[in-house]
């Protein structure tokens, strides 16, 4: 079920893998094969055993006996769980976004790599530049403002820009199933979190009003910042360093330093969310680790061992050995994104 | 009002500063002023202007065209806002109790600095040994151990361990009227947060059950952890190296990376709460930054400018030029600590 993966970059740090995958036609369009009711509160799952497990574990929540309200937390990754994240991570098509729009206060960016390269769009020639090209495109566009500003510009890319292979806006490639498995979770009394390798002030321009998640329930990788205080009033500044990357051990660390408590369930797809699922599992009591499976060559990307974006290869030999729930994107979801 | 202060340490960190005050009598008895009605959430603030602006400053956020829901944030520091800080910070107390009940394992630390000087009960020389000495005090008793057995000790050790002067337990020498205050927010859909100097993992061990705010709503100074998974099991260990302190500027910088909004209001008592009160009036619309002053030398302690814990000085400043919320321990509360 794998599809062909054209790898175009590869670069070990989180938002900054590019791929590129090699069909150029995604359907939006669900088949319902569901045969439960209107009122169900999860219409694009089919009746399988997997959609029947986060049922019965959600139910086993509020029993007598059950979960505590306090414990009943869920997080979730959002690149590849909660939107698709091919043919590269969607942060960093804004990063290019970014230099493009920027480019004529910056006359300097023709003679400048990786900027040079970019306004060319020039991929390859990115690529060649590593992670050093990769890291200074991203603070080029990421740092150097206050932190409303910031938030400002990402959210008027969110509200128009388009995805190259789908033509449809990033914020409208999110799983219709899984914003239905929030409302779900929320309905009954589960406290919704993304703990995402992406960039913190970067979901939360756009994230809130999508997945109904608030920004206080948005973890993910930050900047180093700076309050600064004068006369033109008080803001946090966003600094060209890297503060800390949530992603792999430090999905772990990051929940238990802003949430405090091991999670009752996780959703993640790839290796990058390995420590997190152990982390819930090993919570004392029920726990709900769960990994989503990109199975779906059609309505979506197939991809799992080998890609390098979302590499699933040990995250899938431990979810299966310890029988994580494992959602099988083209059999249990009847619909990938919503309809418009 | 300001009581004499004996000045025993000095240490320029966060929690680390120790002072003396030479009164040794506390009354925790309140002398109840208020006319206001039984139904009053309040029971505890006298019927003062002070009083009359939160009042109204909570109505107003819930009038059409008021707050939105997602905007009611208040941030509480918590040494000497929550709860008092003197002679020195109750975490302190717990670092150089836990010296005491973990001394028998460490029979070397009779000869080693600065354990022998707390064991032999001499703070004196304790303070001889400065930051160097403090710190490593600290880090002996903090790191080491994995988040859920530090959480254990300091449950236990807040269960039972009383302050020196009062002989209340520490967990009892909350303030009566910031607790009913916490609650009238929260009625009024208002979320309450702690953003603290103190160690976070020190707070959410008792802070959820005296204060009624989550773990996840408890922000304070952090230790680097690492996510360990191996035989035994999936921890977060705590290593020996701050992280992030959770004081002056940091608090503002942290209230953006964790909760990722300007807050509407909030409360504070010393010059280390400065940057988070600038931070809340700098929001677009209607804000409600606080100072309390220890104003109250018979029921607490009195102490302002002068004061090496908790001092109070470009803040009283700056309340006072900006006409931000003041509150008179001793005028505007009739308890101080809760009856039991």
């Amino acid at each position: 079920m794998t599809a062909p993966i054209k790898r175009l970059f590869v670069f070990p740090l989180f938002f900054l893998c590019i791929a590129c995958n090699d069909e150029n036609q995604r359907q939006n369009t669900g088949n319902i094969n569901s045969t439960k009711t209107e009122d169900n509160f999860l219409p694009s799952w089919n009746d399988t055993e997997t959609t029947t497990k986060i049922i019965d574990f959600v139910e086993m929540t509020k029993e007598s006996g059950g979960i505590p309200e306090a414990d009943r937390i869920a997080v979730f990754d959002n690149d590849g769980t909660l939107w698709s994240e091919q043919p590269m991570y969607f942060q960093l098509y804004f990063a290019i976004d970014q230099v493009k729009a920027m480019a004529d206060d910056h006359p300097e960016w023709k003679d400048e790599e990786p900027m040079k390269s970019v306004l060319a769009g020039d991929l390859e020639s990115l690529k060649s530049q590593g992670l050093e090209g990769i890291l200074k495109l991203v603070m080029t566009t990421h740092a150097g403002m206050s932190e409303m500003e910031f938030n400002q510009t990402v959210k008027q890319w969110a509200d128009t820009a388009t995805h190259p292979v789908t033509n449809l806006r990033y914020i409208d490639m999110v799983y219709q199933p899984m914003l239905e498995l929030l409302d779900y979770f929320r309905a009954n009394g589960i406290k919704t979190y993304i703990v995402s390798g992406g960039g913190v002030s970067f979901m939360r321009a756009w994230a809130p009003e999508v997945y109904g998640i608030p920004k206080e329930q948005i973890i993910g990788t930050t900047l180093k910042t700076e309050f600064v205080s004068d006369e033109e009033g008080q803001r946090v500044m966003r600094q060209p360093t890297i503060d800390f990357i949530d992603d792999k051990e430090g999905k772990p660390e990051n929940i238990n330093r802003i949430i405090g408590k091991k999670p009752l369930i996780a959703f993640g797809n790839s290796d990058g969310d390995l420590a997190m699922l152990q982390y819930c599992a090993s919570r004392q009591g029920p726990s709900l680790p769960a990994y989503i499976h990109h199975t779906d060559s059609t309505r979506e990307w197939a991809y799992d061992r080998d890609s390098h974006i979302g590499q699933f290869d040990k995250g899938l030999d431990e979810a299966t050995e310890k029988n994580w729930l494992l959602i099988d994107m083209e059999n249990d979801w009847n619909a990938i994104y919503p309809q418009k």
